[in-house]
């Protein structure tokens, strides 16, 4: 698949077909990750995979109690479940409804990736330029296979046991959860806003006359 | 340009050819940016790009600075003056020689994109999920269009200048800059670790059989 069209096409995919990923297609994902930049190309990254080995299938049980509370969270805080969002068809109703299948499957998942990331300073908000390149990486590779995935954040109502359970060592931190499979159903449009909105030239808020 | 292959092959380019990135090349990269995920997909990924305008110029000439400052500092700190860094053709010697070229000729560099985050929340290490995976992309494009770049942070030495001379207003983190441009000379391989020493598979440090 072309680069661009890989970029172009690459969306959140939450559902999944029950077919493992083969060992190849897993290996050419992780290389895909693990080629990404870092800071003095340090290569800071580690994957942890959670395929159906006797941790990873405590871990995905654990997850998915996390994704669930997480979901839950969002649901009441973002407004799903009051005005337009219970209007059958309308956009968050649907989101809302993909949302749910996808938590409460989510010890389905074929295979689950933890990106994680060996920190060699204190935690900060410019760390993530080591490991986040990778994990788009890892989803573009995985497009370019035939997979899809979402990188999450839902790991957290259940990081301590999981650190425990995987022995994951201190000055190691999970900087995403990114569950991976065959998407079920039709794949569905990247929906971003227009170009204008979100780029500049020469200054802030000056519209860029290229695009 | 294949996925898999602009992926294995994109590396840090620093050395540019003084041609400027079209017009429509540029608006590509910038498409391919924005299809990144983000949290609950806010988009909250601005690109400020620097090309010859007025301010831009200025902007430049602050980063050049700045890129000098932080290269100085890195040169004392990891030992690029003593021991084997000053053997002639040594790798770190040739290093040492391709950084200080870099930042002796920032100011030629033909597009430099302020990659920034408008931020929702509290500055924390896990919002680099909503601005990296779209750096990537950027540089992933970059690559299929014959350009190089380099993901750096290197601004830290005026961002307060930066931000007054630019506008970028208080809520709006510069989360990398990225200078941009046609590579010169040859491209050069990327170096990074092998697979099994940065992937496991069910629990920390399991050697994962298909890598």
């Amino acid at each position: 698949m072309n680069v661009l069209e890989a970029i172009a096409t690459t969306r959140a995919i939450r559902r999944y077909r029950p077919d493992p990923i083969s060992d190849d297609d897993l290996a050419t994902i992780l290389f895909s990750a693990t080629r990404a930049p870092s800071g003095s190309n340090r290569q800071p990254f580690r994957f942890l995979v959670l395929r159906d080995g006797p941790r990873a299938r405590q871990a995905k049980a654990l997850l998915g109690e996390s994704f669930r509370a997480g979901w839950a969270e969002k649901r009441a805080e973002d407004g799903y479940d009051r005005g337009s969002a219970v209007a059958e068809g309308s956009p968050k109703a649907r989101t809302a409804r993909a949302m749910q299948h996808f938590v409460d499957h989510f010890e389905e998942t074929p295979v689950v990736v933890l990106a994680c990331l060996v920190r060699y300073r204190a935690p900060n908000p410019y760390e993530g330029a080591s490991i986040y390149p990778a994990c788009q990486n890892l989803l573009l590779a995985a497009r370019a296979l035939g997979y899809g995935g979402v990188l999450t954040q839902w790991h957290a109502f259940v990081e301590a046991e999981l650190r425990t359970l995987l022995e994951i060592p201190d000055g190691v931190t999970i900087s995403a959860t990114i569950p991976l499979g065959r998407p079920m159903g039709r794949h569905g449009p990247v929906r971003r806003r227009p170009l204008p909105e979100l780029v500049f030239d020469d200054v802030w808020e000056q519209p860029a006359p290229y695009v």
